[in-house]
Parts: structure tokens; sequence; C-alpha cells
């Protein structure tokens, strides 16, 4: 059941053929990241169960664990001791932080494309300017064309 | 008082039509979040009160609790230890790492804007010359008329 | 001797006229973090002085301290524990995820900008082309009024 | 070995002349973290060897703090106590944070230049708008001189 609502949301998020590419990116390492901390925290106590000195024994204190190791609070309450659940640890740490600075990058690709809407408005402004112009000069040429004809006739 | 407060707050922030989406974001982020911190410490110690193991007592306690899970620090002298008060740990972690996130993002815009005014004010004077330049061609067609007119008054 | 030092960074940073934006702003906030991570360092041993279960008892200690807490790593072995260092210790957290939302920011304007000149190297190609274009139309209008004197002359 | 592995990594992300400022020092800084993080593990367990309540004292547990301290978790399970160990720690902290704010300007930088290829497109085709304008005032001028030409020839 969670691997088909888990690639029902990626698809949700990447199936769109339109959206942008900071929208994408974002929204699947926001994904994955949901998917990390999930498995993680399943795979963690799988890890630390054996391990005498284990504070993290059970799937519910995993999963807190996770969202204060991906958030990079750590208070230090639950933590991992064994090799494997350190590794564990580690991806968790590495994605949590690369999804923030995802999400952070899209912030402001975001932003900065709302500040330079106004500037395209004047670049399409500029270009309606140059058509004017344009047929203006094709105005020009005609009345000289018709004055040209005007002197020929007139011999 | 304190609802009155924040919703002044909010509509300072808001309220300006002319804004930046950016300074909008950012600013109405960081009202959010300090709604987030001072009702998450009132519901924390509510969630943990009656908690065997609960560090986190009071109302004082847990304002600077919130204040060091916001920012991501997280000493481990106060953290929650039951279900709820971790859902509102992590409310105000991802809250937090969200306004964080849009602050860098509003600063860069800020800066990335500050650096295109340099190359707008180039556009500027691009447009300036085409302007020039138009206003050459008429003339050329004016003195080209006034030639042809000549011609045809000669004969 | 200190306030010397900090008073010649600063004007160091902030002196120069022609700097951008981004370079005065992430230059003035690191600044300003050193310089609240010094004060910091000694106000918190001030206020911790007395208090029964304080950690933070000398300025190496709270210096280290600040170092941890302005980075957001947090490790819990120091914290304060009065209201006054925790309000020292709120502020030296908060200056520290400025500065460092203004340097990640200073660095994406940075880059942004590097990768615009190539675009604004082709926008100049384009400008010169232009003004190609400008030199052509007027070598014709030569051509035409030379045409015209000449059948103006025959006749 | 080791320095041999690195150099090579650095050289193959360093290497090449036609990358982007912001690939070269995101790849660049990561590289470097990678070195601060290996070699800091050796030297922080050197620094802390004779300190009493040292908790620092293998080079498996020094890579596993390394981790958690470059990316700001801090647990707390492991931590310097030494002055040199101290010293260490804040040099992994700060190229931690350094190298995450330049993978985020990275992505950022990425984004931005994705979203601007689709205005860089609008601008290329009011380039060829241009050039068929161009082309139309041309033959405009071909035609009167060959008007002209009649006139001259008929009399």
């Amino acid at each position: 059941m969670l691997p088909g609502f888990l690639a029902r949301a990626v698809e949700l998020l990447l199936g769109r053929e339109g959206r942008s590419l900071h929208l994408k990116a974002a929204g699947g390492a926001t994904a994955l990241l949901g998917a990390v901390m999930l498995a993680g925290s399943w795979a963690v106590v799988a890890a630390e169960q054996d391990a005498l000195r284990a504070n993290l024994r059970t799937y519910p204190q995993a999963l807190w664990w996770s969202i204060e190791t991906a958030t990079t609070v750590g208070y230090g309450d639950f933590y991992p001791v064994t090799f494997g659940g350190r590794v564990i640890g580690a991806v968790v740490m590495v994605v949590g932080i690369t999804t923030y600075g995802m999400v952070t990058a899209a912030l402001a690709t975001w932003f900065v494309g709302r500040e330079q809407q106004r500037r395209h408005h004047l670049a399409l402004h500029a270009r309606e300017l140059g058509e004017e112009t344009v047929h203006a000069l094709h105005e020009r040429f005609d009345r000289l064309e018709r004055m040209m004809a005007g002197n020929g006739e007139r011999k």
C-alpha cells in the first residue's frame, strides 16, 4: 500500500510535462525524503536491534529520530550506535539537507521569476514599439513609390 | 491581545498591494513562524504535562525549546517525549526551516535584482539608441521626398 | 583594541563604494556575526555565573558554545540555563542563520551573474548586428539619393 | 592512496575548462569537505587522545562525528573537549555549512537558468523577426531603385 501511495505521489509531482524544472526537482526531492525517512526508520531499528547501548528500538521512536535528523535539529535523545545505523543516519542527513537546499533554490527561482516579469513586460513593450516603427517605415516606402509613380506618369 | 497583535503584524506585512512577492512571502513566513512558536510552546506543555519523563514543563522553558528547535540548534536540554509533543515539534521544525529558506531566497532575489539593474540601465540605453536610429531613418525619407518633389517641379 | 580591529574590518568590508550590495551584505553580516559571537560569549558567562546548574562558566567554553550555536550544530555539551543567557543564545542563533542565509544568497547572486554574462555577450552581439543593419540602410539611402540626383541632372 | 584519489576527484571536478563557475564551486567545495572530514576525523582523535573526559577515541567514531558535525545535526553523542579538537570541529562546521550554501546556490543558478531559457528563446525569436524586417526593408529599396531606373530610362 505504501509503495503504491508513494508511486502515485511521485507521479503526481513528476508526471506533468509542463512543470518547471525547479518545481519538479523540489517536489521529487521532498517525495524522496519522505520515502527515505519512512524506509530509514524501519531499517535503523533493524540495524540497532541487537546493539548493547542502542536507544532506537521502536518504529515510532525511529520516525521521530528521522524527523529531527532530516531537519538537522538533532536533540540527542535518539541516535544510532551501530555502523549500519550510522550509515542510514548519514543518508537521512544528506537527503534532508539536499532537499532543503532544493526547496530554498526553488523558492528563489520563483521569486526571481516574479521580479523579472516586470522587466519582461518592459521587453514586450519595446517589441511592440519596434513593430510600430517597422510599420511606419513601410508606409513611408509606400508614399515614396506613389510619388515616383506620379513623377513617371506626369512625363 | 496576542491574536490582535499578530493580526496587525500580518496585515502590516501582507497588506500593502505594491510589495514584491518575495518580501510578502518572507514576511508572512516569519510572522507565521512567530505564531507557531508562541502557540506551539503553549501546546507542547499541555501535551507533555502528564508524561513520566517529560522535561518540557513550563511555558518559559517551552519558548526557549521552540527557539532552539526552529533554528535547528537542538541542544537536547529540552525535547518532547509524547506523540502529541513530537507532532508539535515536527511542525515547529518544518515551519522554521521553510521560513529560513524563504528568507534566504528573498535575500537572493533582492541581491540578484540589484545586480540586474545595471544591465537594465544598459537595455534602456540600447532602446534610446534605437529611437535615435528610427528618427534618422525618417529624416532621410523626408530628404528623399523633398528631392523627388524638386525633380517633379523642375520639369 | 578589539573594537578598533572590528571597526577596521567593518570599514574594509563596507567602505568601498563600488562594491555590489550582495558582497557588502554578506561581508557586513559576517563581521556582525563575529562581533556578536565575541560579545555574546562574554555576556553569556556573566549571565550564567550565579546560576546553580550552569555549565557555561569560562570565556573559552563560551566561545566554543557560540561557534556550535551560530552554526546550529548544538551538541548539548554547553547551553544557557538562565533567562538572560537564553536571550543571548537566541540572538547568536538568529544572527548566525541570517548570516548564513546572506552568504548563500550572495553566492547564488555571484553564480547567476556569471551565467548571465554569456547571455549578456549575446545581447551585445545582437546590438552590434543592429548597428550594421542601420549602417546598411543609410548606405542604401545614399545610393538612392545619388540615383535621384543623376535622374535630375540628366534632364 | 587517499591523496591520489582525492587529487583525481578534484581534477575531475575542477579540470574541465568549459564548466560553469557554479558547478566548479559546488563540486570543489564538496571535494574539499570530503577531504576536511577525512583529515579532521584523524586529527580530532590525535588531539583528544590524552584528554580526561574525551569521548572521541577511535577513527570510525570520529568519522561519524564529522558527518553529524558537517551536516550541523550535532546529536551530542560525540564532541571534542580539548582546544585543538574544538578548532578542528569549528573548521568542519564552517566548511560544512559553506559547502551546503554553495550547493544550494548552484541549484538556484541551475533552476534560474532553466527558467530564463524560455525568455531567451523569446529573445532569439525577436531577433529572427528583426532579421526578417531588415530583409523586407532591403527588398523595398531594391524595388524603389528598379522604379527609379525605369523612370530614368523611359526619358
